[in-house]
């Protein structure tokens, strides 16, 4: 209602809660300077604002449709994306072979988020193109990438990823979709997919399917998956559109939100088989896709944070006209933001959307870092660090939507659970988030079993250092407006310290530890938030902006004073908390 | 999709987590034995189960409808409230002089959840009718309660609260509907109200509006409000309907969930004025409304419980069926409730449905010992514990359904953004929960400035006196299971009391008490919800069901390992977390 994209505070975020100012310093952030990246994240910021944030309510409304197998997109999508594809935006970190622009991983992730500012269901078409993108930048043919990576690049085409199946959700190793070998180097492909994000739409003539499937002598398990680029129209070599594959969309879902993208039920090869084309080797097609998910993921964390962004402008705005009850020492009906509690709800949305913005910036910059740096171990180290950083900024990212959308609502109070205020579509289009992608459990896992040990444990501890530096630096500081930030900062760290020395115990039981995945990943999220806003708050310190300075201080002291308190608890649960989860408890408990 | 009553686990919870069996050995419980209790109980389940449950679905999808002035409820419903007027349920609390049955206010309680279980938005019209009974029953005239209440209880005529008014939300001091003398002793009202719920509709011949209006010569202020009767259809001495009012039913709210209950926008008086009988005194209506309060709050607290055992229900079997991955040491995909996240899901599901339970029943136990206790000054000290468990049941019920029905969608994963399952359905209806009825920052706020200082906080110590009793008690069971239960509740307690404290001193500043009301009802809600549980968990072991006794230890533990270790941290949030919620920082941080 009320928006408009907060590019100079994202762009503060990334310097400083980031690091990007120091990757520079560093030489480890890509050959972008400051005005030409402050120009294209404000360029992306009016197209969010103009003409994508129109587009929401009215994709919300009138939903996509599938008429007769095809699937019409609502009014004004498809004209707003071919003006987005023209202006560049699904190049920015495509190859320049390809004609993209190679930009830093930043540069996406800030524009990502603005789409996802805009409409999050519009963004999620890109985000898809994207994946694809990567992937076969890495693992197709060249022959493969004459022919159809330039126009993907370009946006003419969109792309989507075809893992889902009806048993093979979160476990890919049931997957059952098949693929034979035709003879003649392709493949054809039969099965049935769900959850294909935009996998029918009117917004661009091709959409090049990625598919996962078996071969007939695939082993079993996720070792037996191999990966396909599935056409819906084949493309002839001077660039022109073949003959349409033998692919079906059978149905939408009908969702709770993000009506405006279309989730299709796909099937391949109904009429005998739909002609694929494999991308990498034979059965390995799942580390192909392992290949796009640090930046799937960090993205959809972005969706997340990007929802929590909007939520809090509106009910920043509401709170600030909306006029009920007398203030503390007031006279007459005060805006409700004049209210402790109303300011508790809206300072815990603003502190939680800059938190998880800061993380989520925080991994693109060490993805640039691993991309740019000129020193082998340097590049290994922030590509390890990035990796840890992405689970929790992806779980975490999309928490934090889901609570500031729910806590926008409850600004708006009886007119947030009416739908034409829009509060309450911004809590149902969050609320996949944690959900696609990955799990936020998954999440948990992952930064448990795979992150945790990385480097034998010194990626962690260096990011842990990192954070203790930080609070050192508010503690020399000695403001008086930090208040206790310093303070619950280190608390929260020695609460992060002790849980993951408990975890990372060789002698610990594998379901005590997983037990606790949740919380660890919430106390790493918080501990990691609260020092990028306090390191905002000391940028802020630095400069001659007092009121800048005042402002950043308060919402470093809010969060350090309200949310991280919550660190020493999470840590118990996390070292103590398993008494209750074994299997036998458990289930004599919900048997009850 | 798998709903059965929990009546076992509901009566277990009213007689040792809510007192109900030490009420009844001090003869404060009514004259109602544990048999007839069960039976009734026993009963409405079955109800709720076979006729109520079946309405949930249609009702989200079909909605209620405006069509030329009428509203039409979705299908089966009228029907089925009539089954449920028929059977009398509609009279359990209603003074027999009006055919009602008087029977204490447990088994209203628990009777009222159960509606709210088989459907929230159906079960949402008897409790307006409710609140009209008590607020008729305490305040008409002899007359009005004559010509009105025989019906009202029978359940063949329902009623409404015409509170809100598009500028006077939480804030009555606004109310513009007007009333005027008309000179024969009744009243014409003219007005607009929004958002009353079932203000018009299909499933009774009659609806009583009760109506919240100023008249000409009314002080301003809350003082100036006077509390109406305007009814549908006039009635005649004999019971018959008699002229239509003038009042039109002029809009439905778009809403996010509840479809099937008719949220309206009323307007009295377009013809020249809606003829109303005033109730109670001129100018006085605010206190009529406050009588039904306590039990309206608790209603509605116990519909966020309802729908956390609808999704906690759902989630639970889906667990059991659903098969993905690999449990740790297990082989082959396991189903999902094998995986410790989601066994952890699950027990905070089950285990703070179980807390917020035993709190609301707490209250209605205190409020039948107010009823019931021959001695006055036991019966006022009940009254005042009910008063100050009430918006902490409202308040701690309905977040825990919201955070327990997002946890559903959760572990159904992908499947639970599709609305098919109906896990989203439970989010939906459930958010207008911490909102009406008295907003949770305003239970909050209420649990501060009107409850603490009670008795000169005598009863939130004594409150607190009976938390600390029962943790010693679990200290001196001595039983392995417990596990870390009992150093936790002490733990909890302990920074209730701090916080207890900190708020009852006379020299703090309000403002910063009000910063905190939030997270002190969440810590007051934590540790009686703990201390609820292991009173269950007390009483299991008192029987030789060993099975049982596990399960409710394993619940106890649980809920004290993993949820109660946020105690400390909210205390601190309390105590020390106002420094960033000054109007100025707030301002400064919320400019950004």
């Amino acid at each position: 209602m009320h928006y408009s994209a907060p590019v100079a505070d994202m762009l503060f975020t990334l310097e400083h809660a980031a690091g990007l100012s120091r990757a520079r310093a560093e030489g480890e952030a890509g050959e972008i300077d400051v005005e030409t990246l402050g120009a294209i994240v404000e360029e992306a910021g009016a197209f969010a604002t103009d003409v994508i944030a129109p587009l929401n309510r009215v994709g919300d409304r009138e939903g996509a449709r599938l008429e007769g197998g095809a699937v019409k997109t609502p009014s004004g999508w498809a004209e707003a994306y071919r003006r987005w594809a023209a202006a560049g935006w699904n190049g920015v970190l495509a190859d320049e072979a390809h004609g993209g622009q190679a930009l830093p991983t930043a540069v996406w992730a800030l524009t990502s988020e603005l789409w996802a500012q805009g409409s999050m269901a519009f963004g999620l078409c890109p985000l898809l193109s994207h994946g694809a993108i990567e992937a076969l930048e890495a693992h197709a043919s060249e022959e493969l990438k004459a022919k159809y990576l330039a126009r993907l690049v370009s946006g003419e085409w969109t792309a989507t990823m075809n893992l889902t199946e009806p048993q093979a959700g979160s476990d890919l190793a049931l997957l059952r979709s098949r693929a034979e070998r035709a003879g003649d180097g392709s493949y054809l492909i039969t099965g049935q997919k769900i959850f294909i994000t935009y996998g029918e739409h009117d917004m661009a003539e091709n959409i090049l399917h990625l598919v996962l499937a078996r071969l007939p002598d695939a082993p079993e398990g996720t070792r037996g998956i191999s990966l396909f680029l599935v056409p819906k129209f084949d493309a002839h070599e001077d660039g022109s559109l073949g003959e349409c594959n033998d692919i079906v969309c059978s149905g939408l879902e009908h969702k709770l939100g993000i009506h405006g993208s279309p989730t299709c039920s796909m099937s391949f090869g109904e009429a005998g088989g739909a002609v694929g084309y494999l991308v990498g080797e034979e059965h390995r097609g799942l580390a192909c896709m392992f290949t796009m998910m640090n930046n799937a993921r960090l993205a959809v964390g972005l969706q997340g944070v990007a929802i929590a962004e909007r939520a809090t402008q509106d009910a920043l705005a509401y709170a600030h006209e909306r006029r009920q009850g007398r203030a503390p020492g007031g006279t007459g009906a005060a805006p409700i933001v004049a209210h402790p509690d109303v300011r508790r709800m809206l300072m815990t949305m603003r502190s939680l959307t800059a938190a998880a913005r800061g993380i989520c910036y925080r991994a693109a910059v060490e993805l640039d870092r691993a991309r740019f740096s000129a020193d082998e171990a340097a590049a290994k180290a922030a590509q390890e660090r990035a990796g840890l950083l992405i689970p929790i900024a992806k779980a975490f990212g999309t928490d934090v939507g889901c609570d500031v959308a729910s806590l926008g609502v409850q600004v708006f109070g009886g007119m947030g659970f009416v739908e034409e205020t829009g509060a309450a579509q911004y809590l149902r289009d969050v609320r996949i988030a944690p959900i696609y992608e990955g799990t936020n459990g998954i999440q948990a896992i992952d930064l448990l079993t795979r992150k945790l040990p990385l480097s034998g444990g010194e990626t962690a501890r260096g990011v842990i250092a990192d954070l203790r530096a930080t609070a050192s630096r508010v503690a020399e500081a000695s403001s008086h407006a930090f208040g206790g930030t310093a303070a619950r900062l280190d608390q929260a760290i020695d609460a992060l310290e002790d849980a993951t020395a408990w975890l990372m115990d060789s002698d610990r039981d594998p379901a005590h530890a997983l037990s606790g995945a949740t919380p660890y990943l919430r106390l790493f999220a918080l501990a990691a938030g609260g020092a990028a806003l306090a390191e905002e708050a000391l940028a802020a310190l630095r400069t001659n902006d007092a009121q800048k300075a005042a402002a950043r201080q308060a919402l470093a002291r809010f969060f350090a004073e309200n949310l991280l308190t919550a660190a020493p608890g999470l840590a118990a649960s996390v070292t103590e908390g398993a008494g209750a989860l074994s299997p036998e408890a458990t289930e004599a408990a919900l048997a009850l």
